[in-house]
């Protein structure tokens, strides 16, 4: 089962900035192989459920490790057995209906 | 890792009401043996990492089997590693101070 | 346009307890009237879109009054116009389905 | 108070494909004049709190006007007030530890 995710992870506890959190999990991402596009609120990935998940338990992981007591994670996932639908078909697909 | 989620599982093409495909997801927990409640928008689960996200993607595998096309899921996923807290605590630890 | 909604205000750069300022959401919540249930990940609330949505601007409000310096709110909104559903009707409608 | 949001909108009983009701928020979006940045599952909108909620209920209403009988939506929104930042200031804060 192919997914795309939409991933934020929230670290508590390591004061206002977290950027050096997000930047980790940025690391795991980026050492999983996965398709992913950073935004200002998170973090496209697409791929195998399992693979995907995966990813987003080493970010938990590795942020606790960093000594984040608690972490709140807001997640997105989007599945379809209709087609496949790659993260960029989805924008390509907005953005043609807005240049009609 | 011990986690508390808030999952809500929306259902693509087919039709607007969702609660057949809802009431699935609701007995894969059940069967789980997680504990859980259902709530509005959603339902709140708690358990060890692995054993939760595979209820998660099973409630995916259930809606497609039921012949919905495509799936938009909506997650929060909170794990902290200072102290236990359970989804009750959670609650009770708000209108305790509620109360005072 | 009537709304439910499903609000989770985390405040960041207060500690890693979030309760004290949770607490301060859910006083503004009964405050205004409308109908509201809390669960262990958020508060289900509904009513009018504009005074619903008036409530989660205050619990910013009133939470970086608090002295948080920064929050992150995760809300599910839905509307319909085909029919009127409250949330106890949602909650209702899976449970006769699983009961079935 | 300045909000930065991520705005993901999904219409249901309208079929499997939503990317002309996307594309109809795209366009309000960019008819409010405000910052904002599509990407895979959703848009970052970022400006006044009030002109920022303001494009959201729109799109409700917009999308409720093509026929769309339900609406699920859901909304990450950030403030602070220990100081200014941006949808790209975040970005690069994230990007500058990764190059370091």
């Amino acid at each position: 089962m192919h997914v795309i995710i939409d991933l934020c992870v929230v670290p508590l506890g390591v004061g206002v900035s977290v950027s050096e959190h997000v930047a980790a999990c940025q690391k795991e991402i980026q050492a999983s192989g996965l398709e992913h596009r950073m935004h200002a609120y998170g973090t496209n990935i697409e791929g195998p459920w399992d693979e995907v998940m995966a990813v987003v338990k080493r970010c938990h992981e590795v942020v606790h490790g960093m000594g984040a007591p608690r972490i709140t994670t807001t997640l997105k996932l989007g599945t379809r057995i209709d087609r496949d639908q790659s993260m960029d078909d989805k924008v390509s697909s907005v953005e043609r209906r807005l240049a009609d």
